[in-house]
């Protein structure tokens, strides 16, 4: 029995609706294990730059801060597109990771074989299912590093620095260890080391905290090979550790090879068990508001949140079994409306099962499945 | 008629074979035109290291500079891989793009129809075709940016200094925007300038140079976005512009999208004609001196060279020709074997022609072809 406390920033775009689906599942999941979660909404993204002329009131972070979580749906749209530096929406996102210390962001990468058939890859490269687990480091690197414009003999310059701390690096490495010690086992840690110094350094001190886990096993590529290697071979990899930047490419080839974009949860994590967990998707305001959006990345997101800030282990797996069960049932969002499942009857002939749903309807269903 | 100086440098693994079918599809070449190629040898690499202790002899860079343009094999191997720093092979190529100012690196990302099937992703993705040209900025960023370390707090620190000047951009982006010329008049250039200033400065040179253009079509793409966008779409690409970083990234996936890593050249260009042409691949150390490799990519790296450093627009074609008509009568290397030409008989039954070869046959079937 525990009673948690959740700052939820539904933010623009179809971010509230998929949001209220999240709330849905934990409130039930509650129910059944007897826990009692407290959501207290805050602005966050354009929403808030209308409402209160900043992408992050200082509210906001306070709220955050004394959280035990947060939930964040999703920021930006067009609307806020022409606001340049500090008002733009992202800088929302940039600013709750440092403001909050979420220096480990997962990002994990995996196939629900219901939706097979929307992996862009070639069947024989999928095989059974790919599983990744990217762990990304989120409020060091070129990110944060000291960025400027200077005159030169060439005009103007504009420079950004990419820059780690042993320590910086070596909590990270922990974190993707850790992580490997319940899955394969097995951590790529992916740099350009034949470039660049911090590159070094990185593949230096991960090596160091590999020794701590003689039973995980490590291999270093440069960023160039991993973006390949995805593609050629993404059954290879368990866990990958990577910079900020790299992270922030890889992350994202790793998700749209699995076809799934609507699917895929994160969790943005700090010292101790507070985390920040959203859905990869991004507003969509083309959608919003329409009941069409897919809440299953945020209902995830929930899920990552039961296990890795709440130590609610089964309650998380109860989640996830539920999502599995709706998708092998045929049930789809608009987004993934195409990936139908088919049935073979005993006589061998194929026929489809799906059902269409909106996003509340989706929410629900899943609620009702745990 | 023209008479042009060619440094070769063959380098390590199967760099010297491949180089070998290269020269010999360049002489006969000039034969039919006739024109008149001198070749003349350097070293760089492993063997370099190996023969007179350091990767990038001044010789090679003084040979290189006396001549018209460089054939370039590929360089480095497990041999040389515990060299730190400053002797390893890879220094080699970076210091021939520093001294010999090759700041424009065109990397093709085509897929042979013949070899559709080594593609990764699904068919319907594909569809006819996949031709992407991108133009990677080579001699600036974080590769030749300030970098070092430094005691700091938390232990020692690394850093490396991603800048650019607008000079630099400027140059990149015209070479993009004249590529695009000829081709299908759209740029897509590839940054992050929702979180870095040389982004910033890199998109409004850009928009800059693109007023001088105004048949082009210009977007705007953030890394992460283009990362996903090459696996989702990559037809929707014509030429994409880019930094060294972000390009040696995200040229490296397409190439792996195409799924014919053996066949895709390079041309890395300074100013005026000057230029350098390699295989993308590798030196292959485990195949090297068997006859197994493909000397494709270094075959259609010399079409580049007449192509870009000579103005012979005909003769490259000659050559790109008789590549695709050998492909496409089943004659196949090691690493396409099992890209199998399929033939329909008349009565719609289904055999495959093909005819699997070793690199110098496959050399002297392209010659003969031209
Ligand atoms: C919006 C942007 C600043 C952000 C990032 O680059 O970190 C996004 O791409 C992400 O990955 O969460
Ligand atoms: C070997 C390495 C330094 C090089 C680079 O990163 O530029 C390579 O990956 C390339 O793309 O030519």
């Amino acid at each position: 029995m525990g009673r948690f406390k959740v700052a939820v920033i539904e933010g623009d775009g179809i971010g509230p609706e998929v949001c209220r689906a999240a709330c849905e599942v934990l409130e039930k999941t509650g129910e059944i294990f007897g826990h009692e979660f407290e959501f207290n909404k805050a602005l966050a993204g354009g929403i808030a730059i209308d409402e209160t002329g900043e992408c992050l009131p200082e509210a906001t972070v306070n709220l955050c801060r004394a959280s035990d979580s947060v939930l964040l749906g999703a920021v930006g749209g067009p609307k806020w597109d022409d606001f340049s530096g500090e008002a733009r929406p992202e800088t929302a996102l940039l600013g709750l990771r440092e403001e909050l210390g979420l220096y480990a962001n997962l990002r994990p990468a995996t196939i629900h074989m219901a939706l097979k058939n929307a992996c862009p890859l070639k069947e024989e490269i999928i095989g059974d299912g790919i599983d990744i687990l990217i762990v990304r480091e989120l409020t060091g690197g070129i990110y944060f590093g000291e960025k400027g414009w200077k005159g030169s003999k060439n005009g103007m310059k504009a420079y950004d620095v990419e820059s780690y701390s042993e320590a910086e690096v070596k909590r990270i490495a922990i974190r993707a260890f850790d992580s490997a010690m319940n899955r394969q086992k097995r951590v790529v840690s992916v740099d350009k080391a034949n470039v660049m110094e911090s590159s070094r350094l990185w593949r230096r001190v991960v090596t160091e905290v590999s020794h701590d886990y003689p039973e995980v096993e490590l291999t270093h590529m440069y960023v160039d090979n991993a973006a390949m290697q995805l593609i050629k071979d993404p059954r290879q990899f368990d866990v990958m550790v990577t910079s900020n930047i790299f992270g922030d490419i890889l992350s994202d080839e790793a998700s749209m090879i699995t076809g799934s974009i609507g699917l895929l949860p994160s969790a943005s994590l700090g010292e101790g068990s507070f985390g920040m967990y959203e859905p990869i998707h991004g507003s969509a305001p083309d959608i919003a508001g329409q009941n069409t959006a897919n809440p299953i990345a945020a209902i995830l997101s929930s899920a990552m949140m039961l296990r890795h800030s709440f130590g609610l282990i089964e309650e998380a797996r109860c989640i996830e079994n539920a999502v599995t069960k709706v998708l092998e049932s045929g049930y789809r969002t608009y987004d993934i409306k195409d990936s139908y499942k088919i049935i073979k009857s005993e006589e061998g002939r194929e026929s489809v099962n799906s059902m269409i749903m909106g996003c509340k309807e989706m929410g629900s269903l899943i609620t009702n499945m745990i």
